[in-house]
C-alpha cells in the first residue's frame, strides 16, 4: 500500500488511497496577491497568519507555504522570506507543511529550519530542476510533488504527461527515493479551454495509481478556470478525481462547498469510518448555510476578488500560464 | 457504443456513455406518499400534473410514472390507475417516460397506450418476473430496468449482484432483446449502513460498463439513507458514479444540489459541449442560491416532508427495505 508520510513537530499525516483526502491548504501564496507580497516585503505577516489559521480552523490537514514575491533577484530574498514564513507558520499551527518554491535555494534553507516531515513542492521532469531538487529530497529524507511537465512544457497528450511522472520516479528511485515519497501533480487543465481536461486527468490518475503506484495530487480549481460558478464545477471534480483515485490536492479549504464534497466522497470512498467526520460536521446543517461564504475579512477593495478563491490566479494557475 | 434509446411521442432521448446522464425524474410515485396515493385514487391528478410540470422544467430528461396506491388487490386496481395516470402526465409533457409497476397486468396496459419508446421499469432476476416481463419488453420493442436481485433478496455480496445482471442480460437476449436495451440497476445501500456501499457500486458498474457493456441507473437517494445533510452525500456521489460510468439515475431533479452535482459532472465527462449547459444555467449564479430549495408549492402541513427529497422513502428504499 503506497503510503506517503509528512509531519509537523507534533502530528503525522498519511497520505495513501485508504486514507482521508490530503486537503493542502493553497493561500499562503503571494503569486497574485499584490497586497500580501508587499505586506510579506515589509515584514508584515499578519495576513499569513489569518490565513494559517483560517485555513486550519476550515479543516486542511496540510498547508502549502510559498514565499514567491517578485523580486529583482528571488535567489538573493526568496530564501530567507520563506524560512521566516515557514517558521512564523509551524509555530502557529500544528499541520505538516509543504515547501513551495521555485528557487532551490529557498527550498534548501526552508528545509533546514523544518520541523517534522515537510512536503517540497516541487520538482519537474527538467533535467536541471531534477539535478537541483532530487539530491535534497534524498538529504533531507522528505517526500516531493512531481510535476508532470518537462523542457517542453506541458503536453497537452496525457500519454506524455504520464512518461514524464514516469521519468520523474525513475530518477528519484537512482537517488534512492523511493516511489511512495513521490507524489505526482498529472497537471489539470481548464475544462473550459479543453473539453477532454476532465477524461484526461481521470484515465491519468488510474495509471498513476495502478502502474505508478504513486499518490497524487493537482492545483485544483485550474479546472474549472473561466467558467461561471466555479465552486460547482470544483465540487463535482473532487469526488470524480478521488473516485479515480486521486489522494490530496493544494485548494482553498475556506470554501464549503469544495470541502463538503471532500468530507462526502471520503464517506463514499470508504474513508470516513461510520460516516463520524460526516455527522459530527453537518449533524445541526441547515439549508442555505451551503454556499454561505467562509468568514474571510477582507482587508481592502482591491483585496476583494483576489480573496475570491474561485478567481484568483494562484501559483499553480501562474505555471501553467508559462507552460 | 451502448445507446439505449427512449421517447416519446414528439421526443427521442439517448441513454449512453458518450451522452449527457439521464436524470429519470421519480417524483410521479404514491409509494410512501399517502396524501398522493388517496388523491390518485379519488381521481385528483393535480399533484400528478404539477410533479409533471415542475420536474420537467427543473430538468429531469425523462420521468418515471409509478400508480402503486395501496389496495386490496393491484391486479384488479393498478392497470387502469397506472394508465390514466400515464396519459395525462404524456399529454402534458414531452419527455420520454418509465413505466415503473410491481404488477404485469398494469405495465402491458400502459405499453398499450404509451406513445414513442418507453422505458419498462422494472425486472429482477426472479424466475417469475423474467418469465412475466421480457415477453412484454419484446412485444412492445422497448428498453427494461433490470434490478439486480432474484428470489433470494438482495446478495450483500457485490459478485452476486454482478451475477444476477448478467443472468438477465443473458436471458433477455435469450427473448431476442439487445443488451442495449437492457438497463442494470445494481442496487445502491445506504453508505451509513454498510461502509463499503461506495466502493461496491464503483466497482459494480465499472464491471457493468466493461464486461456487459450495458446502461445502468439506481435509485439515487438510497446512498444517503439516514445520514444528516443528505443532499451533500448525493451531490458526491453523483459525480462519483458518473465518473464510474453510470449512465442514469432515478431521482428528484426538484433538488438544486443534485442537480448542479450532474450537471458539473456533465461537463467534466465531456458530455456537456463547450460547456453550453453549464454557463446557459449558472452564468449569473449567485452564491446563496445554491442550496435554496426548489419551489415546489405545498399542498397541506402534513406534505411538507413528504415532498423534501432528502426525507421521503421513496419507491426504491421501500423496495429494498423488503429485500
Amino acid at each position: 500500500m503506497t503510503r506517503t508520510i509528512v509531519a509537523s513537530a507534533t502530528k503525522e499525516i498519511i497520505i495513501g488511497f485508504d486514507q482521508p483526502f490530503c486537503v493542502i491548504g493553497e493561500r499562503i501564496n503571494p503569486t497574485g496577491r499584490k497586497k500580501l507580497a508587499a505586506e510579506m516585503v515589509a515584514g508584515n505577516f499578519e495576513t499569513v497568519i489569518k490565513d494559517a489559521l483560517e485555513q486550519a480552523a476550515a479543516g486542511a490537514t496540510m498547508l502549502d507555504v510559498n514565499a514567491g514575491v517578485t523580486a529583482v533577484d528571488p535567489n538573493a530574498t526568496e530564501p530567507a522570506l520563506l524560512v521566516q514564513t515557514l517558521e512564523i507558520v509551524q509555530g502557529l499551527v500544528d499541520l505538516p507543511l509543504s515547501i513551495d518554491s521555485s528557487v532551490t535555494g529557498a527550498i534548501e534553507a526552508a528545509l533546514k529550519v523544518a520541523k517534522g516531515r515537510p512536503l517540497v513542492n516541487s520538482v519537474t521532469g527538467e533535467e536541471e530542476k531534477l539535478e537541483a531538487i532530487l539530491p535534497l529530497v534524498k538529504k533531507y529524507n522528505v517526500p516531493v510533488v512531481a510535476i508532470s511537465n518537462d523542457e517542453t512544457g506541458i503536453s497537452m497528450d496525457p500519454d506524455v504527461r504520464f512518461a514524464v511522472a514516469k521519468k520523474i520516479v525513475e530518477r528519484a528511485a537512482d537517488y534512492g527515493i523511493p516511489a511512495h515519497d513521490v507524489v505526482v501533480d498529472p497537471l489539470v487543465m481548464p475544462i473550459g479551454a479543453l473539453g477532454d481536461a476532465g477524461r484526461q486527468v481521470f484515465a491519468l490518475l488510474r495509471r498513476l495509481r495502478e502502474e505508478l503506484k504513486v499518490n497524487t495530487t493537482c492545483g485544483l480549481s485550474n479546472i474549472s478556470f473561466g467558467l461561471p460558478h466555479r465552486h460547482g464545477i470544483n465540487g463535482a471534480f473532487i469526488p470524480m478525481v478521488i473516485g479515480a483515485g486521486m489522494t490530496s490536492a493544494i485548494m482553498n479549504p475556506c470554501r464549503p462547498q469544495e470541502m463538503e464534497a471532500v468530507r462526502g466522497a471520503n464517506v463514499l470512498n470508504g474513508t470516513d469510518e461510520n460516516c463520524t467526520t460526516w455527522i459530527k460536521t453537518y449533524k445541526d446543517y441547515k439549508p442555505g448555510e451551503h454556499a454561505a461564504p467562509a468568514p474571510v475579512a477582507v482587508n481592502a477593495p482591491g483585496e476583494a476578488a483576489a480573496n475570491n478563491g474561485g478567481r484568483r490566479r494562484g501559483g499553480r494557475e501562474a505555471r501553467m500560464a508559462r507552460g
